[in-house]
């Protein structure tokens, strides 16, 4: 499991080229500030394709994307995976659906975060824009988008997400004064996820914002 | 009135290419997340194009516009139009100079629907550019934009809409939760309309916000 | 005095294609919402050319810049100008010196213009950046910027901005619910003192939104 | 040490493309209003290419680079250096391992400066992008933005800034109703710690917005 004979190489190459040019849009949003988030596609059963740590997000090219194994170890490559490589494959491991995971940093992210650390989740409700999310058909729903405590320990955070996983079906979660962790089946339907939790949470600040003035 | 032949294909051509290059814009401007939002333009006298539902509005292609009859019955085409076809196709069979439909979701849109649903309706008054509206010629008047509920029902909303629509000349009204719809006898004038709208919206979210200041 | 030949139309060439470059970046910052604004280079000593009425400043052409006299008559063309063509003339007229003159719609200039209407100018003091206003060597100073009523009867407001123009030297005023208007020797210096102005405001809107949460 | 001789002719070329190439993406992000911030990158033990004053940051050509020794003389070079150029020669002298100093405007900058003024600092903690400034491993941990009076005396804030900077190591500092200083060993490191203060200064004016709504 540990020879890159193990996966597809032209599946790599079509992988890496989708995240580089996804992950400069992000980028140019904002969304990836000072080299932060981490992004990945799977190839296979077994591996996915994931942004090397540290990187320019809106500068990627091939060389900064590394295949990893679903314990999270490098396959055919150099380079030392991100700590947080983790959370994205217990998410490969756990469902065979999902194909794509994108980890950003907006400051609607980051602010909601820290706002409803307290609470632990953010809820939305009452917006068309919750038809987007996978399985939903109506407006008339809510959804809660956990908010975990940020730790260093990646185990300990990706216990939580097990946990809250064992409860429901669930697209994205926030962790405290980080970011947003979205995924789905494919690119376009993990980046349609992604972009409704941020103008989502984007809408509920500002109605709080708001709210005092009313 | 369901085959191809109804209408000319290269009126269908020249509006498709407006229509992506149009919605392409808006959608960078971050009025179209997560593949919301839907766009039409007339045809003739019983056709219109119109985008089809659930594509990434900042990529579309020509095959990702259709063809609708005024009944909103898809022409030439095995795509299933968007059940919100109905708010498009009452417009242009209820007047003869509407041209173009442009629907978005646009934060200030939406924060705005959720801020006056209960009023049901946002006041504008006292802007210079109450003048991109047709027929206004000074600014010294106000304007209501409706604020209808959200329904998942569309002759629920079309019948309000129509409604309102029997009470006097109107560019646009809002559906809480969700969006703007803005029209106009051409794309030109549905652009003014609806980037009018959004700038006078994002204006009174803003002085909201400063009145607390005050 | 009505006849192209008066003014020189290498001159007319070389403003028009500024202006075009210059508004579609000041456009791009979502300045120009609705065809709304107008801009104005000096030609000669008796001419400017113009942006007409009611273009998008997104997508200007040579077509779109007509050349008025100082009494803001039409030059050669069959255009007619702008209403505000009045407030660019009188400064023209006025000062030999004035080269170029930017009037631009940002929500931040409409908003400060409605939230400080009642006291008739917006203070701007203690920054660096009042060193980007001619004359200015030092952040240790202030500026009023003066907020006009807004009126569609430009020889009111034309003999408004006389009566401030008559106090000392200013290089931008605010009308009510409208724009700004700002100017300078060159488009360089109009364009320095027009970001200047909306960053200014800019913040001034922000330290008052936060000021409540101090 | 005032010939152009004294430094060699390539690296400066290599550094002026890098500066022109960041600062490009800096102004158009709007950091750099009004033709304000500076910019530079050392060339060897004794000099610096920095940014001529005045010049507009979006449009920069290799004409506005300029080389300066440690003492801030302009080399080989008949333009005059900015009075702040003291603020980068500073650092240069005093640290081997400055490579690149980034001063910018944007206006989370200046409001945040405004705000924090009295306290004289904007503590930053709890944020996982504290892990962006360099030698931080942990998100549990503060960092205490300095926040300097403004003066047009360049040796007293040079003086301040030396006073700061000999109780410990730090990547950046703010000037009150100015902007932000950041710096690295190279332009990478540099627009890091610069993305990374201008995020976190965000994050702090919003959360502080919120907190009166909550």
């Amino acid at each position: 499991m540990d020879s890159a004979a193990s996966y597809d190489p032209q599946a790599l190459r079509d992988r890496a080229a989708q995240l580089i040019a996804n992950v400069r849009e992000l980028s140019q949003l904002g969304w990836t500030p000072a080299t932060s988030s981490n992004f990945s596609a799977r190839l296979d059963a077994g591996h996915a394709a994931i942004t090397v740590s540290g990187r320019d997000k809106g500068r990627l090219v091939e060389d900064d994307i590394m295949v990893v194994d679903f314990d999270g170890r490098a396959v055919g490559s150099a380079h030392r995976p991100s700590a947080e490589t983790l959370l994205h494959t217990q998410l490969y491991r756990r469902f065979d659906d999902v194909g794509c995971i994108l980890h950003t940093h907006s400051r609607h992210q980051t602010v909601a975060s820290r706002l409803f650390a307290g609470p632990g989740h953010v809820r939305l409700e009452g917006y068309e824009l919750l038809k987007a999310f996978r399985g939903n058909e109506t407006h008339e729903t809510a959804i809660d988008v956990p908010v975990l405590p940020n730790s260093q320990h990646m185990p300990t955070l990706a216990a939580q997400v097990d946990a809250l996983l064992d409860r429901g079906p669930m697209w994205g979660y926030l962790i405290d004064g980080h970011g947003l962790y979205a995924w789905g089946r494919d690119m376009a339907e993990a980046r349609r996820h992604l972009e409704a939790f941020d103008f989502l949470l984007g809408c509920e600040l500002e109605i709080r914002r708001l709210a005092v003035a009313r």
